[in-house]
């Protein structure tokens, strides 16, 4: 459904034998394969490598980029493909490199509170490996992604209110660069004032300065008690206020998800609920017990006074589970609203004092719209989400959400907001990187040139090259 | 006492006079202008810039830059002169860019927990400003350092174990760029996937890749209760032992500090005081009555069980900063050691699981060690000082402290740790880079080549360009 072009060149004979010697049966050019990693989990389309491997090692991951830049193949890293903005669609054809299957986790420091993985291990995995050992990984970005692709496009997710980002979450990196260099970014202090911070350098800078393929992330203890609460609201603004309220009061929130109307309508339906179908908060408190039944305590009374229903609230996993599978089914749940539809989820973030205004405006356009549209959100971090509902067959549909996603932008960016809280910029919001940032757009594109000079890791994406 | 010889060739008559024409009487030559300029905190050689200018705008600084970087001039960016590894020794001359005359707090949004300073501001203005709005920037070096000396050091200091650093403190930069750019590297929104992280690239960069003009800053609201405690231990296993079991159980520490036995010797001494010359950790609470009850409780008994003494608390403001005297003084007792000596304070960061054993071996060579020398650290993140005390008039006294120093760092890199935990590199840190991180300095130095190719921007700091 996008505008965008593929442009590739045929791999050459020798340099398919070469591939071929590195990773052997590791190899693919078949055309479900390519399919595969090549297709968007949203609403672009789908372009395809020419071929994909699936490294075991650094070394190996070094070795390929070597065979590429001297064969000016370009390569696009590949975690599980969960990404939104069309961020490893290879619009210049190459070499996807599934990192999948380098999916160890190489080592646990519980005294250290960090752990090392591989970058195809994904977040789920990594905290049913960590709970034994009384620790945990907090980022949560909805889907089950690999940490490598968390790392490059910079998510954050439901947690990030309280533990913050994947650019507070990562100590170091193992990064293989455009010169076929195999570096480490940093040790494994918590903090250090060790020269040009490289780690945060390839946060998000979504594969196209290097190829992340370890990573040093730092952990929690797990919290004695985790409590989760919901709590309906006659109004956005009363929702938003409440959270806003309790942040200035110093509450720790671990997670505070925000739902509007028209998703709570979506959930019912989807996961057979029966919740009021109003703008609704999903709270989780982690501390011991004292300091969750405080920080409870605390948050009804915001809430009381600003209009919010009684809390539902339980702190036993699986009823915690339950109360919040509406936000954890929102996405489906929201595709659901029409059969066949595609997804297009968009998101922006904006100082918390404007979000409420930020929604409120953002939801009056909603409410015109001819497609169903859902708003969820990270209220503790001024993060929003719209998700579009598209019927693919129906070229007004995408029209329609581009000017409603353009009106969402420049709102947001008029309140000193981003045009992007978490998905990165991709393809579908390099315009958007130049309104928000202007020339500090030419740094990066210098930066970008002086690292990779042939353009050959992940072409296409975040900025035009020349 | 460095060994670093000054490069610098003379000023032309018609950059002077060009100089003159953008600055008028805030452009100076005078020795004692340019000594106070050129000196160091610690153990340098003074070299002197060749001219030093006090700009009021970023639109002068551009200007500045523009006829810097067409004469070939360097440039150093001066805060307070704080920092203590040589960052702003114009080891090549040049024109040194005072700001502390851009010290304008040019707003406060408690709504967002956020505010923009110019460069120049200093952290106890800016809280003495807040004060009555019911938020406070946290970052706490010790110094009373500017903002933009702060950002370009990544500096942290005692509040990072809850607060973090420099790099998590800050939302935007401006900064003016070695091409002339002016750029703001962010919006206020609280996160971002937008493009290259250029805000956490500036963090740290010592002004070798821009100069930081306008900073914007998290802020965070007042806690209600503020309590202090100092307890003292027979080991440092026992006070280290402490600290990480207590921020493994998610006490959240909003300060603890570690000072040795000859370190509390010299705080008697100095500030007439009459602690027990024991190990002693001097600890910050942030939060409700309840919360900060339950967090004392949980400490005190971890302390017990690791061999502490009683604790000496309170929470009234004048009491805690007679309990914290000891602390804050810290610096200045260790110099009162030896009546006329020079400090050279140095730090290292290792992994929380590593520290005690760190601090042992450290102190170990010290007990054998002839110059004076105190340990003091920032317990909660791993961190931890040497202030070696010299006679100046004592070579041999450098000597010894550099083969400690060198003992020290490589112990902490062997741990996976770090040269610096919160000094930078400047000139005294350089070959510590190149062996904590090898290769990725490369990467940097590539980066520096293309951001500043002619090396005007604070040259000879971090890494050498060549």
């Amino acid at each position: 459904m996008s505008k965008i072009e593929q442009h590739s060149k045929p791999l050459t004979d020798i340099f398919i034998r070469q591939l071929g010697d590195l990773f052997g049966d590791r190899l693919h050019f078949g055309e479900a394969m390519r399919q595969q990693h090549g297709s968007s989990e949203s609403h672009f389309d789908t372009m395809l490598p020419d071929a994909v491997v699936f490294p075991h090692s650094t070394e190996e991951v070094v070795a390929l980029v070597k065979l590429c830049v001297a064969a000016k193949v370009p390569v696009v890293p590949f975690g599980a493909g969960t990404s939104v903005e069309g961020n490893v669609t290879p619009v210049c054809g190459g070499v996807c490199i599934d990192l999948s299957e380098m999916n160890n986790i190489l080592s646990v420091n519980p005294e250290d509170l960090d752990c090392t993985v591989q970058a195809g291990v994904r977040r789920e995995e990594l905290n049913e490996y960590l709970r034994d050992k009384g620790v945990f990984f907090p980022i949560d970005p909805g889907a089950n992604a690999t940490i490598g692709g968390m790392a490059s496009t910079r998510a954050s997710g439901t947690n990030a209110v309280r533990y913050g980002t994947m650019r507070e979450a990562i100590l170091s990196l193992r990064v293989v660069t455009p010169d076929g260099r195999d570096i480490r970014t940093s040790g494994r202090a918590r903090k250090s004032a060790a020269g040009y911070d490289i780690t945060r350098l390839m946060i998000g800078a979504e594969g196209t300065l290097g190829i992340i393929t370890e990573i040093t992330l730092r952990l929690h203890g797990i919290p004695e008690v985790i409590s989760s609460a919901v709590c309906s609201f006659d109004t956005i603004d009363g929702a938003v206020d409440t959270v806003v309220q309790s942040i200035q009061l110093g509450v720790p929130l671990a997670r505070v998800e925000i739902l509007d109307d028209v998703q709570m309508k979506a959930v019912n339906l989807w996961s057979k609920l029966n919740y009021p179908e109003l703008t609704t908060l999903f709270f989780e408190f982690h501390g011991s017990e004292t300091n969750v039944k405080e920080q409870i305590e605390i948050v009804s009374s915001v809430a009381a006074d600003n209009g919010g229903g009684d809390f539902q609230w339980s702190n036993l996993p699986e009823e915690r589970t339950k109360l919040w599978r509406a936000r954890h089914e929102a996405y489906y749940a929201a595709l659901g609203l029409k059969p066949g539809s595609v997804g297009w989820p968009t998101d922006v973030c904006v100082p918390l004092g404007r979000l409420a205004e930020c929604i409120q405006l953002t939801k009056a356009d909603l409410r015109k719209a001819t497609i169903p549209a859902t708003i969820l959100g990270h209220v503790g971090d001024g993060n929003f989400h719209v998700i579009f509902v598209l019927d693919p067959n129906n070229p007004d549909d995408l029209i329609e959400a581009e000017s409603l996603n353009t009106r969402m932008i420049e709102r947001a960016l008029s309140m000193n907001g981003t045009c992007t809280g978490e998905h990165g910029i991709g393809l579908g919001k390099q315009d958007w990187l130049k309104k928000e940032l202007g020339e500090t757009v030419e740094v990066m594109r210098t930066i970008k040139r002086a690292l990779d000079p042939h353009n050959l890791f992940n072409p296409g994406k975040i900025f035009s090259f020349d």
